[in-house]
């Protein structure tokens, strides 16, 4: 309870006080700490800006309008994290950069799992529109050493910047699960990855638009690659002359994701296939952490 | 974008200092100057924390839980700011505390507009179960005069803890809105409040329950008091002498808001209704602050 008339700095830190002493009876130690922790920068927060009671009120309101939007294939708080860059500094705080070792990204919201397996240099786009591209290198140790049978889930949006669960239906489309070869190579066929707009006709895009800032991604493909042994990696590979390198909306380009696609004609490509059209290529080493490592 | 293999700490803050600079362009200075702000706050608290990435998707997942309870009726995000300590921080910020005035105290999630309009004397309680509680005072300003034709909105849970709007149907109960008489006194029937659990069968609860907190809020009664030329009054009146006092769900207490509840036999009342069983009543001025002072 606080008393009646204190003055104000001091009626506001009995608030918080009051706050942190009720989660001190919290029996895990570390729920503990994240809590009170939480209590004392969200309070900051609101006493250093002098928050008023319609800004709290919006932000009730934009929480409940993020709520209402999120579905099993959209998921507006993902959204939120990554705009406010909350993701790319929890990826930053648990995957400390290691000399050699590929960086990692943030994951966003459209993995699936159990995408479908596909053969060593098959084709994920099934269906998914857009120029060919071959994506193909190794995955290895930061030792050097080649990691066979990795498992490298890959995932992407089309040439119009939709990810397959972003149509209606259940089409599995611009996705799949590989494993690499005896000597770490992994390759398959898919479309060259687009620039895409985050999805912003929920709360994060008024929050966007607000701001001043773009919605845009710029054009990249997912990975997620593991092995037993390794840490597991989560990253993407962006495509190098992209607009959007500079002010990607969610803050994932790291300047060694960055890669050249090589573009082609027609014709037959390295693997023997007959390409009827212009496709592309990038090449791109998966260099894992051994667990205890870094 | 940064760096490849800058160190741990320069790294995180080069993702925080990367996200306060695209908020740089935002054309509103108080949305620029809130979201800069939280972010800092937010970024601050997941480096001190070390948030791990199983600690953020839980904290996606119970956001998506609170937004997915969320309805009409249940306000989920409110309880998460309430049992946060912020609710009743923000109204420590933009309430200032004013010598002689009454403390404001949490809203809460159970205000209806429109409540059902009642005469002086009139009763709220219109089948909300409990015992009569008879609910009595003056509205004055701060300088001592009375204030006549104030709008006065009352709501209270009933006996079994529950709201009207917690129950299904429409049926309205335990609310109203009078008008204070020409010597700014206001009375009003009603039933004596009783101490009851915010509601907790979702993450909230959860949330308190893994913190060894209950969900009780003590007995109250909600007042909402409006008045031209007066700031508007947002404050609950509790019951004294109850258990939860001392350790309130959503910290809205103040010594000055408890109120002693005396009791009678049944009998006739001193507004000379006849009263069939023991009633209770309550007394409480409810002193407004002038516009542009405190």
């Amino acid at each position: 309870m606080n008393g009646e008339h204190a003055g104000g700095a001091d009626r506001e830190q009995a608030v918080t006080d009051e706050v942190l002493a009720s989660f001190g009876g919290t029996v895990d130690p570390r729920l503990r700490e994240v809590m009170r922790s939480l209590v004392r920068h969200l309070h900051a927060f609101a006493r250093e800006v002098r928050l008023s009671e319609r800004e709290w009120e919006a932000a009730i309101e934009f929480l409940t309008r993020a709520g209402h939007i999120t579905d099993e294939r959209r998921q507006e708080f993902i959204l939120l994290s990554d705009v406010l860059g909350l993701s790319m500094l929890t990826v930053a705080i648990n995957e400390p950069a290691v000399p050699g070792a590929t960086e990692a990204t943030v994951f966003g919201p459209f993995f699936v799992d159990g995408a479908p397996e596909i053969p060593l240099g098959g084709d994920i786009a099934r269906g998914a529109a857009g120029t060919p591209c071959h994506v193909s290198g190794q995955v290895r140790s930061t030792d050097g050493s080649p990691i066979a049978g990795a498992r490298v889930d890959v995932w992407e949006a089309d040439e119009d910047g939709f990810y397959d669960v972003q149509y209606s239906g259940d089409r599995s489309a611009g996705r799949g699960r590989l494993r690499s070869g005896a000597d770490g190579e992994y390759r398959f066929w898919s479309v060259l990855p687009a620039p895409y707009p985050i999805p912003h006709d929920g709360p994060v895009g008024d929050l966007l638009a607000a701001a001043g800032r773009g919605p845009m991604r710029p054009a990249h493909l997912h990975f997620k690659v593991t092995a037993p042994g390794y840490r597991t990696l989560i990253t993407h590979i962006f495509v190098a002359g992209d607009p959007y390198l500079g002010c990607d909306a969610v803050f994932g380009v790291k300047d060694g994701l960055v890669v050249e696609a090589e573009h082609h004609p027609a014709g037959t490509a390295p693997d023997g296939s007959r390409q009827a059209a212009a496709w592309t290529a990038m090449t791109f080493d998966l260099v894992l952490v051994p667990d205890g490592a870094g």
